[in-house]
């Protein structure tokens, strides 16, 4: 593969843990309603719709990477969105979250649930095809959900604190559960494949709320199926990213599974998450989302801190360690963009 | 003093890392809406009104000793109840939680906030002291709210996810937060002093969500509030305990801020959790809660493991990893406590 300027670019080098120019930094739900832009755009759109308009997809996906001058850009896309393509009923309430009609109860509740086709999403292929022309050298992510999150609001019915549900048929069912876990990893490949063949230069796989399970639970239940996903891609030979919050007790697990960057939340210094993975690899974090409140006072000295931390790592891309609040001030943002740059490249 | 039945109880000798006859278990929120009993007295009368009323307090915190024959009975109270006994307006707002009038936002908000007198609660003394009669050999746990859960709801004004304008109080304004969290440790010694003087065995100092902050932050922010509590109730010579959620990070910076007694959530397990003290003290814990709706036969060997990890400890109090849900079946928590006493006595 020749050289270009979107293979040597900050994300694609710090994802290879290759030296890079300037350390790399974008934005969990970069694209959303913290941005005005956004909120204008999406104004009597729902969810589902405007992720099946590529004009809107390509707006929303290039606002931030505009506004902040990030050095990569994520599909913009939801957790469930390929499942919606694919003809599951689930809505994404505004406010609340995914909420599914018809929560999974048995066999015939998995029957309902099927991968996309490229077939199926020509809109996502064409949102793909146009970032990545109008990107240049900004690396795309490709956006998928990992099997226990999705599956744990198809069991659940919508939103939960505790996931009692999904737990107690991992526990209770463990056939039923695999089989549905199974069936995630194969809706995540097929959305995650027509991305990367689309044109994305990299992927993350979400399994956000995996931190809710212990060790055990997850090496026992959803490791496999994450694995599988991450064995699916590799023969693309994109980075594959892999993020949850509060998975201080698993990030050895989740980076086991196959990811080549593992994503930390605030609670783990990126120094202390390096020692924490099976062998070490690039890492990505790790700014308290909270502290986007906190004044610039508080966040410059925290900014440093995680430079130095993620120095510890073979790579680091700057990130938060969630998701960008939907009361965050875009201009705190930009500035944090542009600080990481300029005094990581000093 | 006297070696008596209470002394010598199964919950005191493992909480002094003594040995017991057999483990002893109770469980968070035992007292709550997953009894009948319960939701049939508390029927039209509000959870301020209900702690206020010693005769509802003691018939509530002996539900679920009469029914599960636990080792302990825990006081049964809210977080906030000694915030609204000393007059400040906060309502404990059904399904949702404590949601706050005014929330804090300066030092005049700190001001509406002071400690309770034993004179501003005979109720609270009268109900422990008929407790302690009538519970005989099963020892009372006194009950509190630790600074930073009891702060974030006053700062947030309600239950939050990320605490952001807690985190935002830290890091921003520091000053104003040390005054708070100074202010809602004195509210826990007050509280957990009346409570002890009046007869209580032992203490737990709840901090649920503490797990929701780096243990750098946790350090500087929260664990000299909590010391304050702790060595404030030392010279009373009953077991403190302490437990929040999510506190894999954190273990060791909780047990070094003074608790006799460390409370584990089900993500680490208790010889892993054991290893992380400052120094080797009797745990508490640590059955997912989700597994209680996974079937008997998912249950059972949770439960063997969980008390084999646990002999690696000075001493194991067995309780679920976090407060029984409201949809628990009390058949099931009953046959758990039975079986934990039957199997840990062989």
């Amino acid at each position: 593969m020749p050289s270009t300027s979107l293979d040597r670019s900050p994300y694609l080098l710090a994802a290879r843990g290759e030296p890079v120019p300037h350390t790399p930094v974008w934005f969990m739900r970069q694209a959303g309603r913290a941005l005005p832009e956004y909120r204008k755009v999406r104004e009597g759109i729902s969810m589902l719709e405007s992720c099946m308009r590529p004009d809107l997809v390509v707006e929303i996906t290039l606002q931030p990477v505009r506004r902040y001058g990030v050095d990569a850009a994520i599909f913009f896309s939801d957790i469930v969105a390929p499942l919606q393509f694919a003809g599951y009923d689930i809505e994404i309430k505004p406010g609340i979250g995914p909420v599914a009609a018809d929560p999974i109860r048995d066999a015939a509740g998995i029957a309902a649930v099927r991968p996309v086709t490229a077939a199926d999403v020509p809109y996502t292929t064409e949102a793909v095809q146009q970032l990545v022309s109008e990107l240049g050298g900004t690396p795309l992510i490709g956006f998928a959900g990992a099997p226990f999150t999705v599956a744990s609001y198809l069991v659940e019915g919508g939103p939960s604190k505790d996931f009692a549900k999904t737990k107690a048929m991992m526990h209770g069912n463990p056939e039923l559960w695999h089989a549905l876990a199974d069936r995630l990893a194969d809706v995540a490949i097929a959305y995650l494949a027509v991305q990367v063949e689309a044109g994305a230069s990299a992927i993350q796989l979400f399994d956000s709320w995996a931190g809710g399970l212990s060790p055990r639970d997850y090496e026992r239940f959803v490791l496999p199926h994450s694995a599988k996903v991450f064995e699916a891609l590799k023969s693309y030979g994109v980075p594959r990213v892999h993020f949850g919050v509060n998975t201080g007790e698993l990030l050895g697990l989740m980076s086991a599974a196959g990811a080549d960057v593992v994503g930390v939340d605030w609670r783990v210094p990126l120094d202390e998450a390096v020692r924490r993975l099976d062998t070490p690899k690039p890492v990505q974090g790790n700014l308290d989302p909270a502290l986007l409140f906190a004044g610039w006072e508080a966040i410059e000295p925290e900014i440093d801190r995680i430079l130095d931390e993620g120095k510890k790592a073979p790579g680091h891309i700057f990130n938060l360690g969630h998701g960008v609040p939907p009361d965050a001030d875009p201009d705190v943002l930009q500035r944090i963009a542009k600080y990481v740059q300029t005094r990581s490249a000093q």
